[in-house]
């Protein structure tokens, strides 16, 4: 951020706006005050029978390994359709949400992850550029040294777990700290 | 956005970049991608026995209206952390996260609601300048013909009818249809 977006000016400085509790970039010329905010990451973990689908990254970052169908949320839409059209765009799959299973923040990534159980429906295009392949996967071949971050890790062993039961409990991660909460409503 | 953050030329386009879904704001010097990305509320409902903690707007939008402590995601904090300090700012309140509550969409503001339930613990500091005023609520005397949205009222409903069994769901709502889904994980 070197210009004001608004006016152009290069004439930003830090500052603390009347009745703000926290800094912000502000534009000396026009006042405009520029905000710095986290970013949504909406995705499933896509369920058919006792098996997962996984992407294999074709990208940066975490190129060549394993996660789910995720991505940005865009502006219009609902958390719940864009977990669908990420799942679609990334693996060419229909799904059906099936209830909302983590909510994890990423502090160092400035992002916060909201993640759903979803159901296959159907495969109905090929999966985008951003997947290198996509498979099938059980308990017992999930791709444990090759998921693409700690945080995935925790989510899909916790998810196979409770998958043997039936229940399922809503986790509540933060990948600074490592640690993750299960919450149990009930 | 007129002016390119990064370079301050006035050459902006919307485009889709390549391997991307949507059209951006691309800037034609220097071919920096705007994302404009929704933003992050997060707040709680603070219980002390029967009752929950609301807050007098004393602000636009919606000013002299009723709602729980909520506000902007910062960079760098976690969503519980931000309920936690939103809950002090507002109230005044040190208070304890309990549990997600809710996760609601309000697409047309181009914002996502996180909301979780939190018990008081202690007064520690008097409600900052975005309240009028902080008061106790019962099921029966919520202000439900004074409160700042819709959304705010369907929660709060939910929220008295649910404490009175101890029994509390996940709630997803979406602002833009009115739908609201009750999600028990068990």
């Amino acid at each position: 951020m070197n210009y004001c977006s608004p006016c152009g000016s290069s004439k930003l400085q830090s500052e603390l706006p009347i009745g703000d509790t926290h800094s912000r970039l502000v534009c000396v010329q026009c006042a405009h005050v520029h905000y710095n905010n986290p970013t949504i990451i909406c995705g499933c973990i896509i369920e058919q029978d006792d098996k997962i689908a996984l992407c294999l990254r074709a990208i940066e970052p975490q190129k060549n390994t394993w996660t789910i169908a995720a991505g940005y949320l865009e502006v219009g839409e609902s958390t719940e359709i864009a977990a669908q059209r990420e799942a679609l765009e990334e693996t060419g799959m229909e799904v059906e949400i099936q209830g909302l299973y983590s909510v994890f923040n990423v502090q160092h990534m400035h992002q916060v992850y909201i993640i759903y159980r979803a159901q296959f429906l159907r495969q109905t295009q090929k999966a985008g550029p951003e997947s290198a392949a996509v498979a099938w996967f059980t308990e017992q071949t999930l791709p444990l040294n090759q998921l693409a971050y700690p945080t995935i890790k925790t989510m899909l062993v916790r998810h196979a777990k409770e998958r043997k039961n039936g229940r399922f409990g809503l986790y509540q991660g933060d990948a600074g700290s490592g640690r993750v909460i299960g919450l149990h409503p009930n």
